[in-house]
């Protein structure tokens, strides 16, 4: 078979051991041949696409980002699933294994249910998909936010100040959880659980009695519970502008205000998704390429591969992409346990 | 109640987020009281006992050993239940927590027939207890020893030599084989899969003329298959007297003369099991801490802690040390693709 | 001798392994006491003292922060030389060793021309005092903004985007410089010299026609040259108002701007210094311990010690704060020869 | 110009960074050609030649190893001057830059003295050689081996063992100095300052007394002083047959018998000179690149670059080679003070 890959959507640490693992075993095992599709749908509409042979992924199960390149574009503004039949068949290329978040594997179910033989393979650094167990990348993300608390609380011990840690979570916070958690984190605030401002200075006082300095681990995606004028004023600046910044930029003159407490905001950013991938990361990122390949040569078409427990499974597309995975309150109370 | 807690054993990244989460949640939502045990069962028989309050766990999610010490000895040499039991009325202890190894929890489901209220935490760096998905420290096993890979990698392509690392697992392969499939390894080899050295330089001689340098990694507990000779040629010097040195540096010179290609050995060891906890080990290891007090506070006497899948659940100590996880054929020929 | 230890200023990776080096030497040669006092000058005159005994330092020179606790809160705010003088009489200390940045020494400077037995350690992330080769702190600086932009850079790499990275540096650019030359940044902009903002986009344009994702790094006191409206404009937002924000925030939309490549910035903060010291920082900070407790063994009152070469030794204050050391041109044309 | 580099002796991080700062130099600013040279001087007289262009040497400066091979064969087992004189007469070769040790740089010297225009670039990971403060290489091996104890030393305080760390040095101590202070070793053992092994037990006893594990630091090149008998057991196992291993496992079974404390060993190897280069090693080996491209154009022919202070000077070939930088016992004693 002559497959193609693509990565599509924002990069992840992994992506290039799932093309290695997939390339590899397709080649030595099957005999397949591997086509590169560049910067994901947008390549596959736009004709970029070129060999990708066993020798281009050497050395790829520690390398960050994606040697495919990616793009947030997809296949629909471009001419469709005609477009995608018609650059499929020029270059005889009989499957396409995109790999990608919720809007990839939606566009890879749309695709499928044109008839276009395709298997994905889940990305997500937030690990929202409930499909799977957990995804490569987050297991890194995790690692970096905590290491990175790790650093930010010695300077918070030593000057008695409030540290505050924005992470990546824009609609689940499971890496402010594990970071949180892994870090000891003082208040751990996430989209699913609202809680009021007044809540998150009790926990940052009562640590201060403690005779510690706090650190509070936000998810972008976490919004203040209740009083609209508290929200509000989180939301202006003293001459009543707008703040622009994320939520742990806003929280942060609240907390300092109201706890009288000295506070200062990091934001993580970029630096969660980048980089050498732990080898957690590449371990499920290579089995995942691997069963990959395994379900396009079984033409498991509209599935992609998953993980329950320790085992790789296939699932559908339409089961792995119609609900989000959040964090369920028995979690996040678990970790509140460790607060304040 | 008065809990007490003791780790048994070898040490491994984790101990002291067990203990910490254990003593967080019993002391902040149950009320409990905690004592320290020193150096394992040993410090239960020999009374080595003291307080264990809130502050002194402070801190220790991120920091490797164990606070309460550790050692090998079983309560059975030193007077059995009937000394526990003694020692624990004389401190008004109502349930000892204890976290260890395959032996440890053996000894636990003894003392628990002996009706010793008793709930354990498994650990094993090794990964080969079968009634818990994974265990804290084998991450961070894993992570070290890929790390390592990566070093010797760089020196091995340089030198155009082929690298042998020895990594732990007397009697399983799970850190070879995670190790070597997250560092791009050419060979694993483990106790469960005895392969010839024949086709060790096999696969050696094809990664040189693919080009590379090749990277052997060997499970300690790896047994060499068949012709008897070769094995014992293994085990002795040129001057025909047992070789001294791990299955790595027995393996080394082997190599070396079937291949024709420069061989160097370096065998980890200690390296893997010390030093600051991964993440992910981290808040497993919290959440163990966490549900063995919660199995306290249910008497859950005579269970310990597991992972399965996402979840913590509570197992019967006796189903738990029965049978080891050794790696399944299907998942060593998983990595075998990418060798040679 | 009874000698009083404190940390000021801004906290810094080393600052513990400065006061073990002293204490350690101090006790085991000398046979001297030592008195810690809290939170710098702040608890000089306020009386924050407590005895430091050897095993209080033990396990140290990893650890980040300061276990003396530190503030910005000089003497003359509270009393002066005389109050410290009184409150030295009071704990029967002889001699005070002041560890901080060019304030601090500043400060040290002035209690020793009133008559107060002081020496001091030099501290600056920013590598900005002239009197010493290096202290301790900036390596580690310079490895965690290094390793930063290796992440940040797979990212830039597989989203085609250019990426600008804030360091510290507010009067002088060597983190950016050593980070930006360590990482092959593709711009390094410093305060020392200020180029235009046509310049930068000229580099990060010559980056992207070379095929690669442009990395630009720029120290926190950077200002734009030249053209005021563009200078302007990078501080107004789309509706005229002033941007918040740092430098690296005010320059991403105006190299998007001007090159049309999609830019994002990440702002490193209190990242860089926090967190375990390197080993070069550890060693360094270490002999600076043991050197500024030869010197008040010596009586060197008004000195510092500093690195030159590969040699401690001892210079006077009043020389070692006169002058801010800057990044010289040859240098950082040095690295512009990297850019574009 | 046309220029030739080539790396020689045992691989070290840095040295592609090396590589890199001299090509992208020569070719941005002075328009020179380069030719890489394969695995050394073996290349050179086996005319093992081919183009290295700027787009070879991209991302290069944080990559270990080599990319240029190496090898500890010489130009004079192959031909000597007169076949290097051919091959580069065949290439139209100007110039030689030659990055190796104290071997490789007294061949660049003879060779200079038969008149081939030669510049040399120091490279020792041992940190012995007294032209250069220092070179790159060494930063990076302390830093693996001060993390390498750090995690070590949490199983020896977790286990009450004594930890034996065996690290590299064969002539001169500086690794063990540097990462022994570092890691707050118990002792440090160095070639030039050989001790009784009754003077190590006492500083192991000691620390055990205060409560601590110990830590002993040994260079690979240390010998036992005086008593030969003790030396000789150390040499000899239970049988009377000479030990294999290294220093650090002949004086295991030593310390453990004279202290009665439970001892491991381990060697770290290999790991010290793989992988990604430190912060610091890659901008001393990107500068150490640059100005020896900058003496090739000035024709400084017979000269090294090296480091003092924080410049980069020319040094000549026959200073840089006559004598071995051993650690002055000043500065071991320095270290011996945190001892016990």
């Amino acid at each position: 078979m002559k497959i193609g890959i693509l990565t599509s959507g924002g990069d992840c640490p992994g992506l290039n051991a799932v093309i290695r693992g997939a390339v590899i075993k397709g080649d030595s095992i099957y005999g397949h041949e591997f086509l590169g599709i560049k910067d994901g749908f947008k390549g596959l509409v736009l004709d970029k696409i070129s060999k990708l042979p066993r020798k281009q992924v050497r050395g790829l199960a520690k390398q960050g980002g994606t040697i495919l390149g990616t793009s947030r574009i997809g296949p629909f503004e471009h001419g469709g699933s005609e477009r995608v039949k018609e650059v499929m068949a020029k270059h005889g290329m009989d499957a396409v294994i995109a790999i990608g978040g919720e809007g990839t594997l939606t566009v890879a179910r749309m695709l499928h249910e044109d008839g276009i033989p395709i298997v994905g393979v889940p990305k997500t650094i937030d690990n929202d998909l409930s499909a799977t167990d957990y995804t490569f990348g987050f297991d890194t993300a995790v690692s970096i936010a905590t290491e990175s608390i790790d650093r930010l609380r010695t300077t918070a011990e030593s000057h008695h100040r409030c540290m505050v840690v924005e992470v990546m979570g824009r609609h689940v916070g499971w890496i402010a959880l594990h970071a949180g958690l892994a870090s000891g984190a003082h208040a751990v605030l996430i989209p699913e659980v609202p809680v009021t401002i007044e809540q998150i200075a009790g926990w940052v006082k009562a640590t201060v009695t403690r005779g510690r300095a706090p650190v509070v681990c936000v998810a972008e995606g976490f919004t203040l519970k209740g009083d609209q004028d508290v929200v509000a004023k989180g939301g202006v600046d003293g001459m009543g502008r707008p703040r622009l910044g994320g939520i742990g930029e806003q929280l942060t003159p609240l907390i300092e205000e109201l706890t009288g407490i000295e506070t200062r905001c990091t934001t993580l950013g970029h630096l969660q998704r980048g980089g050498v991938p732990t080898a957690y990361d590449r371990v499920l990122a290579t089995r995942f390429g691997i069963a990959a390949v395994d379900a396009v040569t079984k033409k498991k078409w509209g599935t992609m591969v998953a993980l329950r427990g320790t085992d790789i499974q296939s699932v559908h597309l339409s089961d792995a992409t119609h609900e989000v995975k959040s964090v369920p309150y028995a979690r996040w109370e678990e970790a509140a346990i460790l607060f304040g």
